[in-house]
């Protein structure tokens, strides 16, 4: 039996939804074998959402973290390869920092790669018939600073846990009110989200 | 009780399957109020389209005819505004034929509009939380063919008919195969085309 | 010795300059041999923009128009196949017209097609190293308006003239005030003109 | 009097030009004030490109490098703000090496911040009328490699040196043999260097 922690942040940006809560609350529904998993909603604000983060693994004690945010305008399910250590926001958070060229954590790594397995996980996820890829730049907003925030945790204080980030495109009902954005279902989602916690607990297994 | 056909191409261009025929396959499945569904396969074959829909046309006599077409590439439900009367392909169809400026009908129109609503069926799947939007080039294939084809038949001999033509994204599995494609859910599609075929009967009763 | 009428729109939409009127003024430093070239502004308004150009075929007696705007978001120099007889703007014209799926034209012909050789104009563009396409819409605002409004009056009028409409991208200026939009030189723009007048006034002569 | 060092890489993926190695041989023409430029070719080829700069370095003393490379499909001029420690590359290169998810260097950090200042960099280069704006992924080919490499570099052996690195897109040469994509011509490219190399090196004095 694997722990896995899976987090997802809440709407920001002007959105009613955040596709990443969405997905993540519909996970609780499936039955997975071998493997305990626990969700956790994350608020869209700079360090809070770290802060949550960390509290949350601490309590838990998983074996596998993954968070999962919205990345609008991608077509696919996309794996974060790396978080690197700068907030450059265009907007600002749900408590209305906005940041600039600011380091995530002062004198801290440049940058963190993520440990989870993105090649099998994008592998996995594409044989099920859903688009997915890696993708080598998680932004500079608040989704890269938590996988940052994730990974300096766990290379400080929790090196036997492996992490990731994995963005989701808009739910078609957010695409719908733009004009010509991708959009994926949550049905799919969900699915890719499942296959994801799967391949990284195996991982572990292993 | 009105009578609606609506015809899906087969798999053109090296696909195994083809969203058109998959998505208007599943409207059998659905109960219409007032409206008896006809649902036809159509080959992507220049003029042998045009000629099966004709007969499907000739023998249904239908109130309100929709064609169903794949735009890859393309992230929404796309409803199509016109037809020219144009064939330029770049690749060859179903049965080899590869025909580059050539008239569709020899001194036929120059274009014929889409008689269906398709402003209201945009409004309408949109607020269904699809994305959707009007299209003003069903490009220059065995699509517009079909649509030019149609309305050209319409225009000749059947003034009361309405017609027009949907295309739908990829679907999922589809653009797993290929790298950084919008597709839609096939549960997705078969709700816009209901609600399609619905506005566009409504449309003919009121 | 053949004569060319050229025209540019004047800006709209919130812009400065149009990269269309930019080109055409430069094409009158060009020498051209064997064409007299006329350079005509086009004001971006509905119904004066065809008077305007009506009126200066009527004086010049052109062998051939081609008109020229702007298509924001295009990476390429793409050469219009067709006109369709609608207006239906998302943005007022430049006196504030704004037109919703209007015919330009009551009970004209759906469409007009363009009568420059529009394939050769694409293929000698991408010979001189510039990127180039067909294409199969205008759109439904003032540009595609005044292509069909100078096939109507080729077609009712002036049978021998040929007519068709080039859209040009962003010029670089214009694309430094958006976010990730193609742009192409002016000099490349008016290199792509000079050729399509050449080619069409060949086109004529031969 | 600073000495900036530029370099280019040599045509890959089956390309005649690089746009890199053209820009960069048209910076030998310009007269700079207070700057003693060197130009260098870089060939595309793992590890021996960082060999290859790293001796340029050792033997010209720069104050700054900028590094110039080829994004194929990015519209504006992206100046890089990190390179991860990782090659994944898709295509071999010029010596038919393909690595795939290995260490730029074993043990290296996980990336390095370029030095340069890449906001001022693009602030300028879109006041001067050209498309521009800061990357967060310079890939994982050649070029990231190729920064990563100078940035170990700097860091280990040469701590007053600033480097960056700069991708340009496709000229227009390039994009006329594909559809639809994106080219900036020669000339804006260089300006772009141009403005690039003084705000780099001004930077240096301050």
């Amino acid at each position: 039996m694997k722990k896995v922690l899976i987090t997802g942040f809440d709407p920001f940006g002007g959105e009613k939804i955040n596709p990443a809560l969405e997905a993540v609350k519909k996970l609780k529904d499936i039955e997975f074998s071998n493997i305990e998993l626990r969700v956790k909603e994350i608020p869209t604000v700079f360090y809070k959402s770290i802060k949550i983060l960390e509290d949350t693994v601490r309590e838990f004690e998983p074996d596998v973290v993954i968070c999962i945010g919205q990345a609008g305008g991608r077509s696919e399910i996309t794996v974060e390869r790396v978080a690197i250590n700068v907030i450059d926001a265009r907007i600002p958070d749900n408590e209305n920092n906005k940041l600039v060229d600011t380091p995530i954590i002062e004198d801290g790594a440049a940058a963190y790669f993520s440990t989870i397995p993105i090649k099998d996980i994008v592998l996995n996820i594409k044989k099920a018939g859903i688009p997915a890829s890696v993708s080598n730049t998680a932004g500079t907003f608040v989704c890269n600073q938590l996988l940052y925030g994730l990974m300096h945790v766990i290379s400080t204080k929790y090196n036997n846990i492996t992490g990731g980030f994995i963005h989701i495109p808009y739910l078609p009902e957010q695409a719908a009110n733009y004009n010509n954005q991708p959009s994926m279902s949550l049905l799919d989602m969900v699915k890719a989200l499942e296959i994801a916690v799967n391949v990284a607990a195996q991982n572990v297994l292993e």
